[in-house]
């Protein structure tokens, strides 16, 4: 299912993303609010009126919008980098939880948490379906975080990097030619963290306690222009593990295929 | 299978540990070698006079030992925090590898990598066994480092915190009542990177560029004493997973046990 993302902010133009999806697609899809960036209150007006059934919010308190949404008949998916949170948002009446691990690419919690132990512990507290981000870009690691207890997989890094993606070529192509070492980790003692791919500027930012969101000042310089130093490139760990840039039906047929293959490989050990 | 560490260097004592060892079982048992550790030169002698049949080593050059002890007929799985180094151990003639995530608590390479990311990588880059470690407790994670492409998993934390565990109770407390996000990362821009539980003297040291080794100074205070601002408590993110001391054989039982429900569980989706 793909999500469409709104931190722009720009509504007109989640609008024309909206019609566009309807335009290619009869199946479900979704719409991430991104709460810290959502200057708009209209948002959960926009959401509803444009009759999307299901929104993930992320980076941002889950009692601000949960309700509202759930009345408006929406199935609400919560965003959670740590346990607390997630019981928050299972008090806040959210449906399921996105639990995301700190290799991920992104806004993170300052005190991040890899997957491996994050993912089983929110699912051995809550009874909510959850879905695994962070690490996840293909089969073996979809087959791994159901492992840990997650019912469906959300993969980040690997869909910028796809062929569809609107990212320049060049964001693409640090990507598949990241290591694994290739991202850092910023703000670890302020908010928000975040976990990028490693340019000169992050590379300096990195020794910063506080690093301001000024620094996203140019970003469509980077995400559309291709001047990777202009602002920063949030991407994950996976990078490492990203070979090419493929289509994204591919991707997601790859990935199915070697998450069955995988559990099927590993049934002599059950 | 039980893993004897020799990093306090004092070989008399290891000597003696390897006699309890045999006393307690005739089953396989292994040596871990701490490089940077062993100030002793005749550590491979004294490895081979034990007649020790597997070794791993770690914290240093695969290039050192690893060609003494294949000639002298012992199986070397080499302790790796990134592809490059697990390059790096095939070419040195490693039988096979310790794959150790980010998320495992000890000496770090400064660039952390999750297990869910490092794992997969390693794993489809080389033909050797690979034993994965960081993020391990039981059979959810044993489960998702074999669907990862690990064929076995090493416990730290977790058995840091066993019943038989020889460091003091207040060691395994912490464990106990740690969350997740109660550990922290020390040395990033310098070496070794650590991971260690949060105390109040972590905490001050995560905001140095370098914290000097001087810092373990009263470990023995720490380990057996129970002061635990005496020194650093190396420990990994799994604390926050860990709600008991058990006895080792619980916590392998209960592991295999589960691991294995785990994968039949998984069976639907093959």
């Amino acid at each position: 299912m793909g999500i469409i993302e709104t931190s722009s902010g720009e509504l007109d133009v989640v609008r024309d993303e909206i019609r566009a999806m309807r335009d290619l697609t009869d199946k479900p899809f979704g719409v991430n609010i991104a709460q810290a960036f959502v200057r708009d209150p209209g948002i959960v007006d926009f959401v509803v009126g444009q009759q999307v059934r299901f929104v993930t919010t992320s980076a941002g308190d889950p009692t601000k919008y949960t309700a509202q949404l759930k009345a408006a008949g929406l199935t609400v998916f919560h965003v959670v980098p740590t346990l607390a949170a997630a019981l928050k948002a299972i008090a806040a009446g959210v449906d399921g939880l996105v639990v995301e691990g700190g290799e991920g690419g992104g806004f993170k919690n300052p005190r991040d948490v890899a997957s491996m132990v994050l993912l089983p512990l929110v699912a051995s507290k809550v009874n909510v379906p959850i879905i695994a981000a962070g690490g996840i870009t293909d089969g073996r690691s979809m087959a791994a975080a159901f492992a840990l207890g997650a019912e469906g997989v959300q993969m980040g890094t690997r869909m910028v990097s796809a062929a569809e993606s609107p990212v320049h070529e060049h964001w693409k192509q640090a990507i598949v030619a990241a290591a694994e070492t290739d991202t850092v980790f910023l703000n670890r003692f302020s908010k928000p963290g975040l976990r990028a791919l490693r340019t000169e500027r992050t590379t300096r930012l990195e020794h910063e306690d506080h690093v301001d969101m000024s620094e996203f000042g140019r970003a469509t310089d980077l995400y559309f222009g291709g001047d990777m130093e202009a602002a920063i490139a949030l991407t994950g760990q996976v990078a490492g593990r990203i070979e090419s840039v493929s289509p994204v039906a591919d991707i997601i047929n790859s990935t199915i295929d070697e998450f069955r293959a995988r559990l099927r490989g590993l049934q002599r050990f059950a």
